[in-house]
């Protein structure tokens, strides 16, 4: 690449560079550029292209004053799941004196064009996406206004262009799978998140790392996946459980899911923990509720929720992560779940 | 009353008035209005007793155009039981295109003062309290701005003056009781909700109208009260049902605290509903869960945040509610966790 290549420096675009290229007013571009409505939406998608090939990047300086205020997003609310995201969040911005803003996208995985103009209109802080994201031409708009935004993800898909706060998923399969198998469980069965979810996928790898490590070969007929709901769990259990040959423990992929294997369990008349054992995930609080109480992978989504808010603040005022992806560590809580299989005993 | 009399007919006090009354500047009385902070306590302190004393409004036509925005102010997050508040508000605010703004008071029963200012500085579309509310002269600073404000409680003593959307205790209670007596139960204990709190008591009222429509008394030895927590339904589970004349069935004042109940009966070997019939309120999404899955009698939560927020927005638009209480009707919900009293079986 030579000094005459024009894309190695580019000369930095202004909005005068945009207008001539599209062939509209200046005007235009600074309307598109400040969300306003009053713009033909074909003019405005021609801006936009200019706008993301020439990089155009608002300057700081003429940045709008930004509204103390974060925006929470999430993919849907997820009962008491989302609720530790929200706590995590709140406790964050309220000890900064910071607004907090909630929405859900009703399980859709990218908001509305629609929605996103309305928060450049208002500039926040910075945007939290939970279990969501943004296409890349979001993302751009985004950036030309210098807001950030952050993801709360426990899948570890996000791309590397956004900053992410998850959870090693790796490590709960793992050290569920070692204490079972330190229990003296060797038919035990998975019933893991979705399967296009790479935190399914890694909890799985890390449940199979532990039988790896102890010279024990995992059985793939006793891997199931579903979604992380009641239902999954007891449809799934009911299944294993009815087998002639039946596991004497479960790694649950969400405590939700466990409570279904529970209920499996009570209809089949087993004894918990001396017929099955169970492990869930999350440790959200009805973990601790449940009959017997559930050994479970602790997640540790308040402090995931506040981590990604202290990384947006610190965007929001100029200061890059160390690091665009950070995961905490999981947890194992032993509860009354879990115990030796019965032939141990 | 004279025409003569002054408080009659009181002029319309103007900012003039106000400044005039305390002897400062028309500018320091704005100032205070507006919420600036640039005023010394002690003056901001008497102006605000003088527009108090003059019941002086601010004329709509001059009030700042309000953020097309509510607040949500929580007393505290209460996991499951606050997010399906949180669901109704968000869906109702969602379809309006109305931005949530979400706080909790960490406990506290009030804002503070200067939260309160900061909302007056940015004024919303209106303010959502649920199980918390305003002083006197708070509500008299948001009325002086024409920012309305709506509580949800399920509490019953909500002033007058604060439009209150709750759910009918009484009924609640009552519904409960003539399920387990219609199943045969005689001894029935009821672990409700903290005395001073008027919803325990109405609860405990319509269990106890239950008794009198069947000709039956209660035993007021079986009637205790507690946090809506797990750890109340624990312990007064253990000592009732470990004494030797132990109830059939028990009456919750919460999911949460019936799970607790479930602990006790399982720590002593009860078999639900064989041994002991539960009933808990609120029908959280995890009474479907448990095992057995609750009878329990539904509280509206989601509905009744519904109707607080279009009634909040109704107000914003100036529209006065037909009612400042309305009480959404319960309902029971029949699962596994109740059954004849094992004498009758």
């Amino acid at each position: 690449m030579t000094s005459s290549d024009p894309s190695a420096e580019p000369r930095a675009a202004t909005i005068a560079t945009i207008a001539r290229d599209v062939g509209v007013s200046v005007a235009t571009v600074s309307k598109v550029l400040n969300g306003r409505d009053d713009v033909a939406p074909d003019t405005r998608a021609r801006v936009e292209e200019s706008l993301d090939r020439h990089r155009y990047r608002r300057r700081t300086r003429r940045a709008p004053v930004a509204h103390r205020q974060i925006h929470l997003v999430f993919h849907e609310f997820d009962s008491a799941w989302a609720m530790e995201i929200i706590r995590g969040v709140e406790t964050a911005t309220s000890a900064s004196g910071i607004e907090l803003v909630l929405a859900q996208l009703g399980g859709r995985h990218r908001p509305t064009d629609t929605w996103l103009d309305g928060v450049v209109a208002r500039p926040p802080l910075g945007v939290l996406f939970v279990a969501c994201g943004l296409t890349r031409a979001q993302q751009a708009k985004l950036r030309r206004r210098h807001i950030p935004f952050v993801a709360v993800d426990t899948d570890s898909v996000t791309p590397e262009s956004v900053p992410t706060v998850g959870s090693n998923n790796w490590n709960g399969g793992l050290i569920a799978a070692r204490h079972l198998l330190e229990l003296g469980h060797r038919r035990i069965a998975v019933i893991a998140g979705p399967e296009d979810l790479l935190c399914s996928r890694a909890r799985v790898a890390g449940f199979s790392s532990a039988h790896d490590e102890a010279g024990l070969a995992m059985d793939a007929a006793l891997v199931r996946h579903g979604t992380f709901y009641l239902d999954a769990g007891y449809e799934h259990g009911l299944e294993l459980l009815r087998s002639a040959s039946r596991p004497t423990a479960v790694f649950a992929g969400s405590d939700t899911q466990a409570m279904g294997v529970l209920k499996a369990a009570r209809q089949l008349g087993l004894r918990l923990p001396e017929d099955l054992s169970v492990v869930g995930y999350d440790n959200l609080p009805v973990a601790a509720w449940t009959g017997p109480a559930l050994t479970t992978v602790h997640q540790p989504l308040q402090d995931m929720a506040g981590t990604a808010t202290r990384m947006l603040l610190d965007l929001s005022d100029g200061v890059e992560p160390a690091s665009t992806r950070i995961d905490l560590g999981t947890e194992l809580v032993v509860r009354e779940s879990t115990a030796p299989p019965a032939q141990d005993r």
